[in-house]
């Protein structure tokens, strides 16, 4: 079963018309992994830090080795803090991979490739977990020693699994995504516990100030619905950055997703996705000749170069993401 | 509260005379850390792997980040695979420290350091031991990946939890010793859990087999007794070397014990610790002065260089072990 988003009966307004030169302009931007990380970066360097708020998709973190892990948390929170692996995306940048090369020669599960620097968070988190303590408040402390500046936040406190329906049955999504190889072929989504999941501490009141509400380049189905789930709601302007250009991902198995739920993987596509909460939307240049068809479903378009392949070209997107909501 | 060992009345036989052309003489070491790690070495590198069982203490193993950790197994397991760091006698050779520091930057506990490679043994030891795996089996499989052909078993595969009475309470043995530094004056010691605890599997059959029983130089009070009190009676010659050395110990606060439970630490109070069960005892040649006092416990005694500080040292001194063993 494919998921959808539950109708909104009220269209968002249009994004406020407000001088670029306006001091305050929260904006909240929704985060996956890899691509949502460089946009969010971006938009830390360009933004007052009191101005930023991330909230992350939480519906991929898992146990492995007895930690708890979260991916997409600890990519932003590396990616911001500028320790994460720019080779990769993921992953601390100068890692050593000593403890997983010694489990794997005492024959232990070596598929999910901790680094040791990497380990420390797990650990650390797990134990705080374990103590008692929230995942926000783990993150938020976690921020601090990283010198985040940004208030970054798990979409909620109690977890969701993010379960792939797929041709080998159903599997949860770190299975499908590291172990499985992205290779069985996707039938839809589920996520378990969003129904009671509430949205964490502060995911409200940063959505209740912002100007607006960007979603960052990443993956539609498994990063950025799970946390629209949790938040239910939106009633600010919302614009999306396409994370599909001309036809296929930067990265990651959203454009093979769309395929194999039998839709043609197009910025059109992630329009379509998001429509019922969108109201301005980032396309590549490369999708330029498609952009009278998004404007069809009543939706402000920009044209942009989206690639954020180099450190700049972050900051570059996100100006031109902010000016864009500015003049909207 | 002193721990003795139960009285045994049938005061063991006295050494088998056997030419040392023999075969067959199979050596089971009771051992400790460092110093028995040392000695247990040295037995390896003169007996044929499978004439030599090593029973390491695990009333110090203790849960720490969630992981479980048997410093006294990993010492003599790293120690016989050449893998121990030289300089320190325990953790491993060559070791890298970026999880550990990792976790200090985010505030978590540090005091006791974990080094990246050593971290895999805890964690996939962990994650086998939640899987329902008993600690010999999985220690018999590290023993493989590792490369020791000798059986190296835990005393017990159930929890014995060392705790030390001191005048700050009752401390488990780990926050004593690392934690607070062994600065608490003890009082004496319990070992929780012992009295269920049966032997590991292998631990009867290997003492069964036995030609003589070797204490290695070990804490008398931490390390030995509990593994003594696992195994409760040994009916072969028994030969132990002295952890004790003119009064003081090579490493670790076996000598601070023997004075703040009121006994001068000498190598004789050590005798007299083990003399219900003590066929023979090798003292430094420091303590030759004392060696008829030795005597008159009625205990053969060998007066030799106890001191391991070299790894040529090992080998000789355990030659020197066996060859006494072999004419008594």
């Amino acid at each position: 079963m494919a998921t959808k988003f539950s109708d909104n009966p009220n269209r968002p307004p249009s994004i406020v018309h407000r001088p670029s030169s306006t001091v305050h302009r929260h904006i909240v931007a929704l985060a996956g992994g890899v691509g949502g990380a460089k946009l969010a970066h971006g938009l830390a360097q360009v933004l007052p830090p009191e101005d930023l708020t991330v909230i992350v998709n939480t519906g991929d973190d898992f146990e492995h080795l007895g930690l708890y892990i979260c991916p997409d948390l600890d990519t932003v929170c590396y990616t911001l803090a500028g320790l994460a692996n720019p080779e990769t995306g993921w992953g601390r940048v100068d890692e050593t991979w000593n403890a997983i090369a010694n489990i794997e020669k005492l024959g232990g599960p070596a598929w999910f490739r901790l680094g040791d620097q990497d380990l420390a968070t797990h650990l650390e988190r797990t134990r705080r977990l374990k103590e008692g303590q929230t995942l926000s408040q783990i993150t938020s402390d976690f921020c601090k020693a990283w010198g985040i500046s940004q208030k970054v936040l798990p979409m909620s406190d109690s977890p969701v699994r993010t379960m792939v329906d797929s041709d080998e049955g159903v599997l949860a999504f770190r299975e499908y995504f590291v172990h499985r190889r992205r290779e069985p072929r996707v039938k839809g989504f589920r996520f378990d516990g969003v129904e009671v999941a509430g949205p964490a501490p502060g995911v409200r009141e940063a959505l209740e100030s912002a100007e607006a509400v960007v979603i960052c380049p990443s993956n539609p189905w498994v990063s950025i619905d799970p946390i629209l789930k949790v938040i239910k709601t939106i009633d600010k302007p919302v614009v999306a950055v396409s994370p599909i250009i001309g036809g296929k991902t930067v990265k990651g198995p959203a454009a093979k997703m769309y395929a194999e739920l039998g839709i043609e993987p197009s910025a059109l596509a992630v329009a379509r996705h998001y429509r019922t909460i969108l109201t301005a939307f980032v396309l590549d240049n490369a999708d330029a000749a498609i952009e009278s068809e998004i404007k069809k479903l009543n939706i402000k378009t920009l044209v942009a170069d989206t690639l954020m392949n180099e450190v700049q070209n972050r900051a570059r997107l996100a100006n031109e993401v902010l000016r864009f909501i500015g003049s909207s």
